[in-house]
């Protein structure tokens, strides 16, 4: 099914009341160091954090009266958690979440002040699938997958199509690739807002199964996970990995030296508190810098929930 | 010698090419748990991260053409060492930082990335004047201090007028108080171009020299003073004083503890990097929120240079 513009459009409009137009910074030292002009769309500012919320508050508004009261039903390690709950106090909607029991404390109590009820379970995907269905069946809820899901893939592309609103002549748009939902949103975006602008992904190499989809043209899997890009661990979806395919050039794989580098500059230079994941797209473009010369780039800032406890530092 | 709205007026536009215009944040979580409705100045997104930047420019700007041939020197710990470094390379100046050898790596570094000559020193003020009194005899460089200097109070308080500018209405300006400049300026600014707006000062219990200041009508100094916002340890100065005496209604004492936990709060829900020295303000709000109940508050975020290999969380 081919998506148009107005749909995207429409999405914008419809969820605008329940998220922050978050501020795009620039750095002249960023600039410096890359060689490039770069504007980062700063999604840690939004609300919960993260650019989830714009796909959590998408997909609670494409369910019908009956479907929103029974309510939504979600697993998710981290941010899509506490995306779902606060969109669905927004919307005066129960929120079941399924959390893995090794999730960050600051996420769980997070999803408890927005009103999500938390399932913990072990951390395995079946056993979060497992506890989602069997609380899809008790209470009726509606499941929103974190990521492959059209109306939340829609959301996602938000942040980059307000990116692009403002910015209209960026060369590239480039956003790290975890499940898929933002990368595929902001090529939707790129392709519809932007002026010839090109969408490419970064990935860990830790957790190349994007990069390595591209390649077999299939949906990879990763057999281990060691970064410390933790939104960044799962696999693509069967509706997002078409779109993906479709209208992404390619994934630039960086390492965790790459990543944690990165990210400090960001944090040392720009002052802004961002995710690991959200530091994969600066290390995408300091690596192959010769080829991002004085380009313009969009970078989206994924989101800036981290554990202080817990840092790289 | 009475400051006049045209001064400030003047200082303002003549440091404008050298310094950001600082974004001012919100947040509505901040506000839901003060009670108050704040704007966050910014200046941890100043050049070089902090406020000094201005008073720095505003200095060096004072000096005639002979006088900025020769360079100016200052002693600092910190951030004005990196300011008057940065204010002197684009004003095509020398300048000469005396440091205490204990000073962080990471606020040497930016000196020496800005062009400051850096000479270290025992962390003594003795030692640190003898420094620059040496460095002052052998290459006629004027020295600039911190603070205490009209030029630096009245670039420092630049912050509060932009502020004041973008929200006419504010009830308060509060900024932490550490030797006194960005305090007395920001008194002016709140005098000149506010509506009624009151300055309030904040400073760690463990460094409280202003606050018995106001009570005793002399500059009181700190036997110790450990506390994490390691900009607020020096004493006013009988420039800043007079001024500070004449139009601070009074000054708020915060513990550690409300220091940390303040921090905590801006870096967790505002996702900004902020020195400690900066949640001071925040901290007093919280302290006395009901005095502050249903206010309009303008916060000087002062700035965000922080060693992260030493955190406080």
């Amino acid at each position: 099914m081919e998506i148009t513009k107005l749909q995207l459009q429409k999405v914008q409009e419809r969820i605008e009341p329940y998220i922050h137009r978050t501020p795009v910074m620039k750095s002249r030292l960023l600039n410096e160091i890359t060689g490039t002009e770069l504007w980062f769309k700063c999604e840690n500012f939004q609300r919960m954090g993260a650019f989830k919320m714009r796909g959590a508050a998408n997909a609670i508004m494409s369910l019908n009266e009956a479907q929103r009261k029974k309510g939504v039903v979600t697993h998710s390690s981290g941010n899509f958690a506490q995306a779902l709950s606060l969109a669905a106090k927004s919307l005066n909607v129960p929120a079941y979440i399924v959390m893995p029991e090794s999730a960050p404390e600051v996420k769980k109590a997070a999803v408890r002040t927005y009103g999500g009820q938390i399932t913990e379970c072990p951390s395995t995907l079946k056993d979060r699938e497992e506890t989602a269905s069997g609380i899809e069946e008790k209470t009726g809820a509606t499941f929103i997958h974190p990521s492959n899901d059209l109306d939340v893939i829609l959301g996602q592309g938000t942040a980059a199509i307000e990116l692009l609103q403002d910015h209209p002549n960026l060369d590239y748009v480039i956003t790290p690739v975890g499940g898929g939902g933002l990368i595929a949103g902001s090529a939707l975006a790129a392709k519809y807002f932007g002026n010839n602008c090109r969408c490419i992904g970064a990935e860990p190499m830790e957790a190349d199964d994007a990069w390595r989809s591209m390649q077999s043209g299939r949906i990879e899997t990763n057999e281990s996970a060691n970064t410390i890009a933790d939104g960044l661990k799962t696999n693509l979806g069967d509706i997002n990995f078409p779109i993906i395919l479709e209208n992404i050039d390619r994934i630039i794989r960086v390492s965790e030296e790459e990543i944690k580098s990165a990210l400090r500059l960001i944090w040392e230079r720009m002052k802004i508190i961002v995710e690991p994941s959200s530091a994969v797209a600066l290390a995408a473009i300091i690596r192959e810098k010769e080829q991002f010369s004085n380009k313009k780039i969009g970078i989206v800032i994924s989101g800036g929930n981290v554990d202080l406890e817990r840092l790289p530092f």
